[in-house]
């Protein structure tokens, strides 16, 4: 390992992507609003708070089964902003493209941008397109950011947790990465696994109606679940204690996790959240969510523990504890 | 010319570009917003109006004579919120990574980001870090997204330009464009010109102290001069004359240019404007200008026509007329 040279697993999500933003490119920045690392960045602008975020979509393959590069990128970014408790309201679009790439191609992402943004309720309101030499990117990027406002009364972050409060996922976990790796041929057989892709502004919409005690939301994209929990658990200096059982895994994703040798925990989502909220609201919270297309698999897994603070715990279904770190080098690139 | 494949001119900011935006990717977009097709969208928010924009910077070489990727990425967004008359205020930065890049490198383009972000007296308050594999990117692509707020009283927008008004640059122009290809090798000579890389929002600030007047403002990016005044004259439906021995061009670009068979009013600038301003208020706006760093060399060279609509003319200095069209075709790739 070169240790002057940016590895793959510098983009994973993981442990090497968190020491490489908080040593390398937080510090000169350096302010109030950047230092909070949630999904997006809260501002207040005049008294009205907004929430602002952007994300590069580099997925390899551009088509999958459940999406394309343009329907996750509208989303990654909706779903950043909603983690915020905004109301995703703009997005811009920005595309860099390798030269050579079908014309075909891009209409049907673009038009996969469009309906994506329709279903989310959001409009595009800026863009800007740059073409690269062959050679010099592979097809297309896309970075989208985005604009959201926070109502009055909402406020969730990911250093809110609080020991006692339950920790709730909103479905199948790992549904998103073993597709991508499934259609890259990485699997080695074909998994039949489509991609979670999906806006979830309205599903945290439906959960805020229902309750005012939730106390942190996140995507579970790159790093998984694994991986934001231990984000939260270091944010909100607590312990996070998982059970194993109650993750909800679909069978195609446990046997292809299995033949890998990966943990679905640390398999990337694209349309699930992790909620953790006050445990009197989790019953009615749960509901909510169950009663949203969005969130019909979902399920408590686990508690928030006062200690050991910083550390995320899985007890097994065979009655073992572990900790689970974040994500360690790279697992799955260019899975977003 | 395969016409179903994307070609490098469709990113030269020029016609084909044009097409390509105004045909595929906004019709499906389609909203008030993003039509006006201005540097920024400029947005109400709870009566607060924001100026939202994004570019993605893939400059080739990454370093450069007056600045690099990142300095570029940092003023690129700067100067559009500035174009629309806001006070540009946060800054999102999204970098794609190739595998293997130099981890000083990364350092010194995180750097110079912040070196520009203080000097243009904008905060960075979010980001993102992809890295791809080695060959499917070249070295590094940034993207930066930014929030600006339009003071109470500036509307300026390039469909805003009468007959009567008085066309201002300020400064020297193709001086980001000359730098680059001498950089890179394309001159087949060294130029020995720096790039114009500069933020120019305290200069528009103190211009809108000096007037209320000012109807348009642009930064002639990809494309140059020529193509932006022929979106103006076509947004504002009005004609415009150039007298070309108004322009300032240094001897450098100017012969540089000449041995190469290009325009410089077709070439890149990264830290100048064009504004169109009321004739009553050009000599003090020009004398404001002139008084600032990034606006010493400033010019009057024209003036806004009610005919020919749409269409932009050169008065050559030996007194002839030539129609100036928007860039056709691909002229320096990867310019910003």
């Amino acid at each position: 390992m070169q240790k002057d040279r940016i590895l793959l697993a510098h983009g994973s999500g993981g442990k090497l992507m968190h020491e490489l933003i908080e040593t390398l490119i937080v510090p000169p920045f350096k302010n109030p609003i950047l230092e909070v690392l949630d999904d997006a960045a809260v501002i207040d602008l005049g008294g009205i708070r907004i929430a602002y975020s952007t994300d590069s979509f580099v997925v390899d393959p551009i088509f999958f089964a459940g999406g394309d590069i343009g329907k996750l990128a509208v989303n990654g970014t909706v779903n950043d902003l909603a983690m915020c408790g905004s109301t995703p309201l703009y997005l811009t679009a920005s595309l860099i493209i390798e030269e050579g790439f079908p014309i075909s191609d891009l209409n049907r992402i673009i038009l996969s941008m469009k309906y994506a943004a329709e279903e989310a309720a959001v409009e595009v309101v800026g863009g800007d397109t740059k073409v690269v030499n062959a050679h010099s990117a592979d097809k297309i990027f896309i970075n989208t950011s985005g604009i959201g406002v926070i109502p009055d009364g909402i406020k969730v972050s990911g250093a809110n947790a609080k020991p006692g409060d339950m920790v709730i996922v909103s479905g199948y976990i790992g549904d998103h990465g073993i597709s991508i790796l499934s259609q890259r041929g990485d699997l080695g057989f074909e998994a039949n696994i489509s991609s979670d892709c999906a806006p979830l502004n309205d599903l945290v919409a439906q959960m805020f109606k229902t309750s005012g005690k939730i106390h942190v939301l996140r995507d579970p994209t790159r790093g998984g679940v694994a991986t934001v929990l231990n984000e939260i658990s270091l944010q909100s200096k607590v312990g996070i204690v998982i059970e194993e059982e109650k993750v909800p895994i679909r069978e195609g994703v446990r046997v292809a996790c299995e033949m890998l040798g990966i943990d679905p925990l640390y398999v990337a989502n694209e349309g699930k959240l992790v909620a953790i909220v006050a445990p009197e609201d989790a019953p009615s919270i749960l509901e909510c969510m169950r009663n949203h297309k969005y969130g019909h698999n979902a399920e408590v897994i686990g508690t928030v523990t006062k200690e050991p603070s910083g550390i995320v715990v899985l007890k097994t279904s065979v009655g073992g504890k572990r900790i689970i770190d974040m994500l360690v080098g790279e697992q799955l690139p260019r899975i977003c």
